[in-house]
C-alpha cells in the first residue's frame, strides 16, 4: 500500500462527502455532512460542514500522510474570490490536521472527472438547475445556461416543474379533465385531485399554491414527471423529450459538431436509470454519433483523483482513475 | 342634451380614468388621478384615487344627474370579496356625492366595450400580464391565461422582455457577437454593449442586472424588442412571431373555433399601431377568418355606457354605444 493519501471533497448544496485515498486506491476513509455550499448556506456554515466531514474521513489516517486535496463545490469562484470565505476554509484545512496544500474547483469538474479520465471533454448537468461545461486540459473552460431559474435551467427539474403546473393550467382553462400527471401536480399543489364548477377557481388556487412558496421549489414536482414518463403518460413524455432537447440544445452553444470526446452527464435528474437521461442519451448520440457517453459517479473520489494527478510521483493520471474512481 | 347622466371609472394600475355624459353622449366632465388598482396599492388608496378622479369628471355637474356608475378594474373579484375595500369604495363615491347605485366589473369586461357593443365576443389583453376571456351578455364568462409571471403571461410584455434576455444570454454562451436587440438589451442592463473577454461574466453580469429586480421588471424590455421588430430586426421579429402565436393560442383555449363573433384587442401591446398588434391580428384572422377584429378604446366611456344601458330609458344599447364610446 502507497504510504501516499489524498483527500477529496464533493460539496454539494444537501450533502458534504468526503474521501481519503492512497494512490494505490485503498479507500482509507470517507465522511459525510450536511449541505455546504458557501453561496446558499454562508462560508462559515459551508467550512463546518466541511470539517466534520473530512474529520469523519481522516478518523483511521494519520493526516500528515495526506499531501494534496481538491475540494469541489457549485460558486468556487466566488469563494476564491471572497476572503473571509477562503479564510474559513483554510481554517477547517488545519483544524482537520492537514498540512498540504488544497484546490478549490467547481463542482462541473468534480462531475466531469468522476465519468472520464479524459483531459477534454463535455459536463452536463441537471438537477435543480441545468448547466453544460466544455472541459479542456482538466479546466473548466466555456459554460452554457445555468443561469438560474428565471432566465435559465432550461430542461431542468425546475423547468420540468414549472412546465408539468403549465400543462394543468392549460387543462383548466381548457375546461378538460386534467391529465394523468395534471391530476397528480393538482393534488400535490392543493391537496385534492377535484376541479370546481368553474376552472378558473381551481386554477387561480394552483397558481396561489406555487406563488406561497420559493419559485424554485417548483423542481420538486420533476419526479413526478419522471414517474409519468416512465409510465407512459403523454404529457409526461413530452415535457421529458422536450426537456431532452433543450439539454441538448445547450450542449451544442459550447461543444462542436462532430466533437468525439466524451461527454458525462450529472445531476440528480441525469444520474441513474431516469426518463430524462434515456432522452438526452438519445438526443446526444443523434447529435454526436461518435461521444463517449458517461454518467457522473463518485463526485469525492474524482476530487482526490484530480488532487493526485499533480503528484510528481504519479505519471499515468488514466491508469490512477481506474484505481481511485470507481465507475458509475 | 338627455338630463340623464352617467358615469363611468376605468381603474388602472398606472392611471385612474372617469368619465361623465349624458346619455346623448354629451361628456360633462373627465378626470383623472393616480394608479387605483386595490390589489397592488391598497383598498384604501385606490378609493383616494377614485375620489379625485370622479371630482375631477363631476367638477362641472349636479352629482344627483348621475343615475348609473360603473368602475372597471383588475381585480374585481377581490375587491367584491372584501367588506372593507368595498366600503372604502362606498365612501369614495358618496364623497364625491353620488347617490345612485354603482356597479364594479373586471377591467377586461371593460375593455371589451370600449372596443364593441356585441353582447358576446372575446377581448384579448397584453401589457406586462397577458389574458384572455370570453364575454357572454356582457359579462366575463371563461378565461385563459392571466395566471402571472412565474407560470403564464405567454406572449406579454414580461414574456417579451425575459425572451430577449435569454436570447442575448444565448449568444455569450455561444460566444457569438450579439445580435442589434440583444446589443440594446446588453447595454439596458448593464450600461454598455461591450462583451468581457470571457463572455461568460458578461452573461453573469445579465443574470445579476435582472435578478436585482422584481422579475416583473423585466416588462420594461418590451419596448426594446418592439423597436427592434419595427426596424426588421430578425430576433426582434422571432419573437413579436412567436408572441403572437402564444396570444392566439390563449385565445383558442376559450374560443370556438369558426367563432364570428368580435375579438377586441386591449392592453399597451395591443392598442394601437405596434408590431405585435399587427402579428397577433394575423394570427387571429388566420384560425377566425370571420371574426372582426376590434381595439379598446377609452375605457371610462366604455364603463359610462355598461352603466348607461341597464336604464329603463335606454332601448337601443347598441345606438348608445355609438354615441358614449368613441371608436378607437
Amino acid at each position: 500500500m502507497s504510504d501516499t493519501a489524498v483527500v477529496g471533497l464533493d460539496v454539494g448544496g444537501t450533502s458534504t462527502r468526503a474521501a481519503a485515498l492512497t494512490l494505490d486506491g485503498v479507500r482509507l476513509g470517507v465522511g459525510r455532512a450536511g449541505g455546504g455550499n458557501p453561496t446558499s448556506h454562508g462560508a462559515e456554515r459551508a467550512a463546518a460542514e466541511l470539517l466534520a466531514a473530512l474529520r469523519a474521513a481522516l478518523a483511521d489516517v494519520d493526516p500528515t500522510r495526506v499531501r494534496a486535496g481538491v475540494i469541489g463545490l457549485a460558486g468556487a469562484g466566488r469563494l476564491l474570490a471572497d476572503p473571509q470565505g477562503r479564510a474559513a476554509f483554510d481554517r477547517a484545512w488545519a483544524d482537520a490536521g492537514l498540512r498540504c496544500p488544497y484546490a478549490v474547483h467547481g463542482d462541473a469538474l468534480v462531475a466531469y472527472a468522476s465519468g472520464t479520465a479524459a483531459p477534454d471533454g463535455t459536463v452536463l448537468i441537471a438537477g435543480t438547475g441545468a448547466i453544460a461545461a466544455q472541459v479542456r486540459d482538466l479546466r473548466l473552460d466555456r459554460t452554457a445556461d445555468g443561469h438560474g431559474w428565471l432566465l435559465g435551467d432550461a430542461g431542468s427539474g425546475f423547468w420540468l416543474g414549472r412546465e408539468a403546473v403549465r400543462r394543468l393550467l392549460t387543462d383548466l382553462d381548457r375546461a378538460q379533465p386534467p391529465g394523468d400527471l395534471a391530476r397528480q401536480v393538482l393534488a400535490e399543489l392543493t391537496g385534492t385531485t377535484e376541479v370546481a364548477a368553474r376552472p378558473r377557481a381551481t386554477a387561480d388556487a394552483v397558481v396561489q399554491a406555487v406563488t406561497r412558496r420559493p419559485p424554485v421549489e417548483l423542481a420538486r414536482l420533476a419526479p413526478l414527471v419522471a414517474t409519468a414518463a416512465r409510465d407512459g403518460e403523454p404529457t409526461g413524455l413530452a415535457l421529458v423529450a422536450e426537456a431532452a432537447a433543450l439539454l441538448a440544445e445547450s450542449v451544442s452553444r459550447i461543444r462542436p459538431p462532430g466533437a468525439t470526446d466524451p461527454v458525462v452527464l450529472g445531476g440528480g435528474l441525469l444520474t441513474g436509470d431516469t426518463p430524462l437521461a434515456a432522452a438526452v442519451r438519445l438526443e446526444l448520440a443523434r447529435r454526436w454519433p461518435d461521444a463517449p457517453l458517461r454518467s457522473a459517479g463518485d463526485g469525492a473520489a474524482a476530487a482526490a483523483w484530480l488532487a493526485a494527478r499533480d503528484l510528481p510521483e504519479v505519471t499515468d493520471p488514466a491508469t490512477l482513475h481506474t484505481l481511485l474512481v470507481p465507475p458509475a
